[in-house]
């Protein structure tokens, strides 16, 4: 645990506009991991939702080939994503789309890029965490003040596990995640509501005392990482995430 | 729910040996929902386990293109499997890895093939409880009877979810599923423990009280589907798993 | 030959609606060999014949993996169908194209699906056969009855060889074919004339007279064939094949 | 028929040694017609053959964009091959394969390129006779004179096919196919032995008279295409196909 | 330099309507280098250009695997175009669209096709020229003889390199390239101007006066060869390249 | 030119040590154009120089989909690299091998990433210089400071072009390059000597004296980029460049 405590986040910190030509975008660090976050804009949907008058939001994942210890292979020269990659950008793209209002946003397209140059653990609840910035500042943009805009909550995600010795951890690093015997994934809403929660135990099962000991330690980190993304959009712009207007 | 109670398994079928080839091999029928279950050994591993003496397990998934109320196209035209098969297919291997004994596998490698004949909702969670099945099957033409069998529990799956009004039910077909807010697919082994809690709130994020009630809804309902595997397996078979030889 | 005589077909059975969803469905077994068949109907056309009041049939063919004796790779995951099933979805295409009426049809598109679920030699000629009467059924299901019907004539295929001494064999199973110095793939119409002759002598090239052998000996079993597909239909639906109406 | 008769071949003309690189090359114009054919020799054979002392013999096909009326769209860029090359191709390496004597080849891979540089009709039989020379020319260049030639006996192939009206025609240029109710691709052998028999009724099914006729008609034509090869070899090289010594 | 002064080109020949098919198609020969080039013209343009009047053109490229001394993969067989293929058609493509004015072509696309028959060095230089003629050849079928020639100026391509002992050597062969220290590829028009420079030394770097002199030499057998399209096109049709009507 | 002189070019910045990972990086920012580049190191090498004692080299190159003013789509998504995309990282892989003594550097890969983080014009040349940098620092982490360096020279690139009144511009920014009537990116060594000039005329062809000009241009900023390369690395690692052991 790098001298935390096992119920500590490692140091956060989120950089806003971190790239000029995105609608929104920022990078968020958590310990080692980096993940550029970018939310564009499209005037456009996909078939299924035209003329409807409402909207769609997905999301795309890759790791630079040199975020990890061991180079990944590019997947563009490999011809195609990852079964992993594409679990993460499915995961991404429907934890977002959970605290959208599409009607509100009306007939356009929210890509979220989430591009991770440096990997050291939790980089997909990371880009949860990331991609919300990215996208609360890209609306801001295209949605006038009097409007209601169309993320009606705050949204964090943090991956806990259990270690080998059957202690709950929370936000494992690379090392921690690679010798858990359980790891879960938690997306949560500011309301304190959930959005995804997964858990695996590939190295063993897990009771289910051990499963809401981790459901909870989650809970905590999330407070903290909503806490802290107030703090990054500032006064100006947070009282927006789910505001109504007539 | 078509008559049946909230906390009611769809009818469950399962046939041993539905297929002449691969090692072992079962059909899976829960309600409509039917699945062809294939377990076939090979004597080799991948590359990063030669000279291990350990063994591994990958699974495959694919919809026929008839089985679904709207035609799917077919992936092998595509050209490419979608992120929801690899999704499933990873969702599939992880859990019956974590009920295998690898070292009393050896250097061989089981492939488990899921297609799906008919879907009507449930096709993962009856993918993981027909193929274990398959494996057990395949793994008792291999392994002498004196020897440790190499898996190690009972494992079965089941999807729960929310209705729209917010009432816990078990076993989704298709049409519930698509109208659910709330949806989790669970994986628990046979002596009760968690291997995949994967709970997703697109419609709606959900309480923590909601959430509880998912996860004893779903125990219950594998508890039945171990016992009817034990059926299925019966006395000439069922004591082989778990079971551990000097 | 199992016992039975060199002219004998296998045990044929065909089993109607083996799936809900599709518009006409039908499991084919002969030997061991079972195929499902499935057509699905598009209310759309391919470009070329847009506006041109002709509809237009295809064919999809598949192997599951665990259907062959050694397990056969899964086209999705390789990312694309080899040449060997491109060959036999143009023949089933082709064949059941030569039956059709298409301005019967108007623009629609009949989609052929024959996932085969066990192979044991002739899975192409039992898929043409099997297709027939998931056509039929699907034609059944749309055509009112005081219209043309699309089908103009019944339609069987079957699967004629010599075997290593020179002995013309009917509807070869897989060790059967294997050896097989000459193989030949034949599809015929209700009416006795022929829609595809596909002789290949690998093994050794072969005589007229031996051609004209296995010509007449696949002309019987489809006799056979076709007889049988009459009664698998039934008064209620065979009058329909090749009924025209003003 | 372009003011010949029904039963008379297009001009034909075969240019060997077309290209410098390949062991053996040809150029064969048939009417129109014109494919480029070579056969490379590589000193090593598919896994399934290592250790047993016998070859291989594999053949490809392509279209030039250009070579076609409409252009056609190049294989490489769209990425794949269709399934009407992948059928050619792999007719062309069947019908040469049924005349090698592997043994005789010893371990060594045979790859027959056959590329279209323009095309009218018959260009899948002009490839399987113009690949032929190249096949033996190529084998001239490694075999010694004192050992037993790897080709059997020669080799040719015809399109036949019925006019509108049900006349038999010979060698179809691309417009009289394109009308044909019935078509046919025949590969024999100098010993007057049939290696392939394709006959495709789409347009209508065909009576067993009219395949008896198309079938005569060929073997016709393929006696003319074999006499012509013989030429083309000259008497410096006829003599060897077919030659075994002890 | 096989015997000739090293600023001399190799015998150049240009056969016009080398294909019956494409609106205009030459094939060139320089030295041992065959390539077939061919322009098609379709009367459509790529989305961005749709309504502004103007057209467009591109150029595709492909070695026949038997045209190199060993054996090429064919890139539609692998699934893929190389990066040096996928250099060569950019090339290509940009060369020529520098000499159109696509305004009087009009909404229409060129498509060039560059197919290489043999390789003895030099092929993309060969191709831009001989892709020219072609190119001439197709818009005199289309563009008026009273309208503007979209074609507006001669266009053609040599290679260049430096030998090991630092010679400067006009159009170099197979060989000759494989040993050169430097290579560079020069298109001009023929009012001299410079279209693509592309020097590179892989082998060694190159100092000014090195890169001065091959220039130099460049531009004299550019000359040449723009001296030999005007022959190869004839007084009938010389004139009209950057010719311009009211 | 944002107020610099024609010859000036924009604020050049290398941050060594951006990735912790690989063995070697920097992140290079020129004007608004951030490149992160990477250096991995393998103990293996391609087939054709096993034994051999020499190494290799090569390069990767991709835009961040966030990168550019319009959003660019994934090439992982697509399933492929566009053609821009392999020239690119073919140019910088010679580029970089140009000044590599691969019998120094001993059987090893070393693979350079460099992946756009911000484009504004010049990302192929930054890469270029970057990954130098990343290059050097990833050798001396491998390369006792006793034995020869494998990097022989220094090494940089830059884009240089004439603005649409003719002007010659050194280091062109988005907008500048997206008007260049003629465009250039040229890479040179610490001695002085070029190993790659790409000038292409797309907007309109350009004179002898213009290429003259352009190339005294680029010169220039290369010997800037040079000197800031040295302090970049600074004492303690520059002299290492080019130095020769016994």
């Amino acid at each position: 645990m790098n001298g935390r405590a096992p119920d500590a986040l490692r140091p956060v910190r989120i950089r806003k506009h971190f790239q000029r030509h995105p609608a929104g975008s920022a990078l968020i660090e958590i310990g080692h991991t980096r993940v550029a976050c970018a939310a564009t804009i499209e005037d456009r949907v996909p078939q299924f939702l035209r003329g409807t008058g409402r909207g769609w939001l997905r999301a795309e994942y890759a790791l630079l080939p040199s975020a990890t210890s061991t180079r990944t292979a590019r997947e563009a020269a490999r011809g195609r994503q990852s079964g992993r990659t594409q679990e993460i950008q499915r995961l991404i793209g429907r934890s977002l789309r959970s605290v959208m209002d599409f009607a509100a946003l009306g007939e356009r397209t929210v890509i979220i890029d989430c591009d991770v140059l440096e990997a050291d653990g939790g980089t997909r609840t990371a880009a949860v965490t990331g991609s919300f910035i990215a996208l609360v500042l890209a609306l801001d943009t295209i949605i006038p003040r009097d409007k209601t805009f169309p993320a009606t909550d705050f949204l964090a995600a943090v991956s806990v596990g259990l270690s080998p010795e059957g202690e709950p951890l929370l936000d494992l690093c690379y090392e921690e995640d690679s010798q858990a015997a359980v790891d879960m994934n938690v997306v949560m809403t500011g309301s304190g509501a959930f959005v995804e929660v997964q858990g695996t135990g590939e190295g063993r099962p897990f009771t289910r005392a051990e499963h809401d000991a981790l459901l909870t330690l989650a809970a905590g980190g999330i407070d903290t990482l909503i806490a802290y993304e107030k703090d990054v959009l500032g006064n100006a712009l947070d009282w927006r995430v789910g505001s109504i207007k007539g």
